[in-house]
């Protein structure tokens, strides 16, 4: 039987590298890491074979990843845009970023649709996250005990209106929605800024809901939408009685953590199927 | 010559009631404040006869417009919707609010459009703040020293189509644009909150562009988009480069103010013609 082939984690901030890479040993494959200086928390990279490597360094990056067999791909985790000044790319980093060229200056969706494009040139097969995350889960309708109702229901209808139409935009991928009203939109802040802000304007009554889904044309295997116990917490903090997402589409960090943080809190975990956030 | 109706101002928070007010006194009308309680600034109300009221006590509130002869309204500055249990009607505004019904539980478009169907039925004419503020500068292009260049004017065509786009799902009047990216878009947070966040998500090089457009179908006479010296200032600490808004369809407070503070931060002030909104 052929060993499957080594697949290589470009690990920028978080925690979901390292579950990935853990997750890859459990099925008896030695993951390599290369984290991304400044992003990559090397605590969690500790314990599995890694280096640490600038972004732009691409020339250091391709060849330690060619040096330890890695034939497929898997990009992880948080990465800030650099700043130009900071960037100082190598080499190969020239050649690559002139071979970016206008994507380097579209949005978060046009850039890493390119780099994926772009590192599957240089032969590498680049592989979604959640292929390799826990998937027993992905199941549509309530994860845990709590169930949302007729009210909780339309609002999750209508966050999904919203993302969908703001979809083609490449703004965001997270909405607040509380009794028919939008109380939040995410855009480049991210969902927990969002989550903190939703506080202050929350309104009388049942709480609201978080909706999270990719955006229209997103990269998933760059920049698949995440939530983990910390978003449930969050949610929770703001007055929100729950969060829903399509279940094919989103990287749940730590399903059973999450559906435990869920149910102590009374929050309803809502997972969608493709009927319901297609438009 | 007959007299012109009395102009009653149904004043929320901030400066601009006083403001509608001191303009009707110029134009030597007295007009009539009624400052809802909680929200309105009574020590800027004080020059002019007025009367602090709850929102709720609609009965009182009509008695008084009345009793001070006023035919036409104004309805001017923020009034956060208030909890049910706070609200405490009086007879007429339980009235009122059955009347309301279902809108009641609208988006604020829908609420505020409602209102002022209302107030029409109980026979007031309902005008717009800037039918009284100094309409002297509502011309198109820039408006101070400084001019958007060629990547403002791109930033701000890409935010006036997000907020187009946007506009029927009634979530916000602003959107900021740096170099492509969609760095932020307003919910019900407000301008001055999402700008103070924009600081933080900012990218390397020239700054972004704060646009300001009311939504589609938006009652302007009851909620139009508003921007002021403070909206400029805001702007400039989040590294904007400048705010562009439709010239006849939004209350700049102060013009020349705020052509003052623009250049002397340096930010562009750039009124839109009715060309460049619709799409």
């Amino acid at each position: 039987m052929s060993q499957p082939a080594r697949v290589g984690i470009l690990a920028g901030g978080g925690p979901l590298p390292a579950q990935v890479a853990e997750a890859l040993r459990r099925k008896g494959q030695e993951p390599f890491l290369i984290g991304f200086e400044g992003f990559a928390d090397e605590s969690l990279l500790a314990p599995y074979p890694h280096e640490i490597i600038r972004l732009a360094a691409a020339g250091t990056i391709l060849q330690a990843l060619r040096r330890h067999g890695c034939a497929e791909l898997v990009l992880i985790g948080p990465v800030k845009r650099p700043s130009w000044r900071s960037l100082r790319p190598d080499t190969e980093g020239v050649r690559l970023l002139a071979k970016l060229g206008r994507a380097l200056f579209a949005g978060d969706d046009g850039l890493l649709a390119a780099i994926v494009r772009l590192l599957e040139e240089e032969g590498f097969r680049v592989r979604g996250a959640h292929e390799f995350l826990d998937t027993t889960s992905n199941r549509c309708g309530p994860w845990g005990r709590v169930k949302p109702d007729r009210q909780a229901m339309a609002d999750i209808r209508q966050a999904v209106h919203i993302l969908s139409v703001m979809g083609p935009l490449d703004i965001g991928q997270g909405c607040v929605v509380q009794k028919g009203l939008t109380l939040a939109v995410e855009a480049l802040e991210g969902t927990d800024a969002m989550l903190l802000r939703c506080g202050s304007v929350r309104q009388e009554g049942a709480g609201g809901v978080l909706v999270k889904m990719p955006k229209t044309g997103q990269e998933l295997r760059a920049d698949m939408p995440a939530i983990g116990p910390e978003t449930i917490r969050k949610a929770a903090e703001a007055g929100l009685r729950g969060v829903a997402f399509p279940s094919r589409l989103t990287l749940v960090m730590g399903v059973d953590h999450c559906i435990k943080e869920a149910d102590r809190l009374g929050l309803f975990l809502y997972g969608l199927g493709s009927d319901s956030i297609s438009e």
